[in-house]
């Protein structure tokens, strides 16, 4: 396989923007992904698009934002996996140049969910699974998924409601420090504990928003990117993986399958061995509380049922044992569906070019980030291992 | 670039299938596939879902047609490019193969689109265009935009609405020799001509009807391709390309820029100079009539203004210069927009296999296929030659 280089990302704030449409938001993180990776619009020769848009006015996302972005008459099209979509629109552009097929892809997500109807979205969401035997029949809506793991993970390992808020925590206090951050403020537990149940266990901050926003990533030929830039940041690994799309088929609500399947496949290929020691930092899927630590279980970075100890002790905090959503996660950061897999590559090619405030800059000592998008509940995962 | 091989192919019956869901459609081709490919589930490495399925009520296709055709928890993502979604799906399996991180990939294409509310489907197709500027503002149906084409060739060069319904008689006619079409009669110019208008100067019997379907590939590396099968057929190259999304910023509306990009580049890295000369078989994207002429002209089967004379002179049928749509084409065997591309590859495949029955068999010369997929009025376009 042909080695591909990421050489330039670029991201918009992610927030409400009632500013910009679908377009323009992707047009403000391609221009600066083109510019982060001096080139132009012709130099790309291939782009996908993350879009889940199923509330979108516009039928061909691809198409729409290739135009206004001046991309057009470059070959391009949509790809989707639920939240990991902006991973699979990465996989689709990285595969393009590691075929030989494409010297430089380009690859966005973006997602507009304001301004929909919000029972649209929000019962569009909630068919992330197996529409007829658990959307119309039972009626589970999205955080009734997980409010499902988080009770078995509860029930199992004697774990209380305040611990989970200690994710929220953490991930609104370094959503404070992010600029492009949804929301840039800390909460307490106590601030967690007093919000409202959304599905018991989980309450508004233990859940990750309705977001508007968009991301990019340029991505080159390893010869193209030693020439573009001094500090090109290498795909080194990517994993796949998918989960049974009916709930009732799942061994147990402890962890996600799909993750841990995905995370395998990128350990063996990038050759890690002892993931907490060898990856200085990561970004993992934490559109719930007990989505991130689940994360860390199924990712190794932490035995079955510990996971809650990492975040007790705080050793996912920079300067621990291995630092996890320094950019504020899903949580506070925000999550725009499509756009969430390719911010979370944006975070990890900025922490490995150490171009963070000193404030959630990781330590880099091997030079080595991972990114963990999931789809659904574990229907989807895609684990990303980028290196210097 | 790695060699990839096309090992089995599979396809349903389309139509009106109420007998079954999407799920079923597409197990329907994957089993079909495999068995082609003397293969079981566990030994797919990653496969794709092409799915336009705006108007489905599941969200994820990708997981409940993997889950349901037991390909969990293999790596998978849904991809989309209007109407030429399974050459997407193609393209994303093909490359995940040639860049080395699948051995055997799968991609299947389906739709269902009986059983949506009517209008919907109708007006959502309207969509695959740019939404705001000519669906909201101007109320340009889909083959609408097509009219405009029609309209501007038939002045252009004195070309008869008589004349577009010779695509519909010989489509049909092929359709009326495959089994697996929707519509397995012949018509007649004059019943063409007397059919309603949908939008002129194209009638009801100039377009592609609504369907269901599925297709599927079982997509193999060079070694492998060899070890399963005794006839493997190459993905010898694939163009891609896009076009503006909105139409007022098209040169004109005389051939569609996309298909004419995605041909020169799959001819490029194909050797192709003299297509007439060097393919045996070509199917091409006639979801309305006039996009078979355009199509000819586009892919260089004659010179601009000339494509109608090959209709007239009955070169694209079997025997002619270049045999077209042998399998009945959209107009015929119907256009399942996610299967339609995948379709195409089912159709190059067995035509270089020798597999049809005399009646539409093409003769195989050179062992060379083309597949020209569309989506949109071409907003994408994908070229893919196949060879022995």
């Amino acid at each position: 396989m042909q080695k591909v280089g990421v050489v330039g990302v670029g991201i918009t704030k992610f927030g409400k923007r009632n500013d910009a449409n679908m377009n323009l938001l992707a047009w403000e993180a391609i221009n600066a992904a083109l510019q982060d990776a001096g080139i132009e619009q012709k130099d790309v020769d291939f782009f996908t698009v993350g879009n889940a848009g199923v509330w979108s006015e516009e039928l061909l996302p691809a198409v729409t934002v290739g135009d206004y972005a001046g991309l057009t008459p470059k070959g391009t099209m949509r790809v989707e996996a639920a939240c990991a979509t902006g991973s699979a629109a990465i996989r689709v552009a990285y595969q393009s140049i590691a075929s030989g097929s494409a010297k430089i892809a380009l690859a966005v997500g973006v997602e507009k969910m304001y301004g929909v109807p919000v029972p649209t979205v929000v019962e569009l969401i909630g068919r992330a699974g197996n529409f007829f035997w658990e959307f119309e029949n039972f009626g589970l809506t999205f955080p009734g998924y997980y409010a499902l793991y988080a009770s078995a993970y509860m029930a199992k390992y004697e774990v209380k409601e305040e611990d989970l808020a200690l994710v929220s925590v953490k991930n609104h206090y370094y959503g404070s420090l992010n600029p492009y951050a949804q929301f840039q403020k800390r909460v307490s537990v106590d601030e967690v504990m007093k919000s409202k149940y959304v599905a018991y266990p989980l309450k508004l901050l233990d859940s990750s928003p309705i977001t508007d926003g968009a991301a990019a990533v340029v991505l080159a030929s390893e010869e193209l990117a030693r020439k573009l830039t001094d500090t090109p940041v290498w795909i080194k690994a990517q994993g796949v993986a998918s989960g049974s799309s009916n709930l009732s088929k799942r061994s147990d609500f402890l962890g996600l399958e799909a993750s841990v399947e995905a995370s395998r496949q990128a350990y063996k290929a990038a050759g890690i061995e002892e993931p907490t020691k060898q990856i200085d930092v990561a970004t993992v899927h934490d559109c719930f509380t007990i989505a991130e630590i689940l994360a860390y279980e199924d990712l190794g970075f932490a035995k079955r049922g510990e996971g809650i100890r990492l975040i007790r002790e705080e050793q996912t905090y920079k300067g621990g044992l291995i630092p996890v959503n320094l950019d504020g996660g899903l949580k506070a950061k925000g999550h725009p569906i499509g756009a969430t897999g390719v911010g979370m590559a944006v975070e990890a090619v900025k922490q490995l070019r150490r171009e963070l405030p000193s404030t959630r800059q990781a330590d880099i000592k091997n030079g080595v980030a991972l990114t963990h998008n999931v789809g659904g509940t574990g229907h989807f995962a895609y684990v990303t291992i980028y290196s210097l």
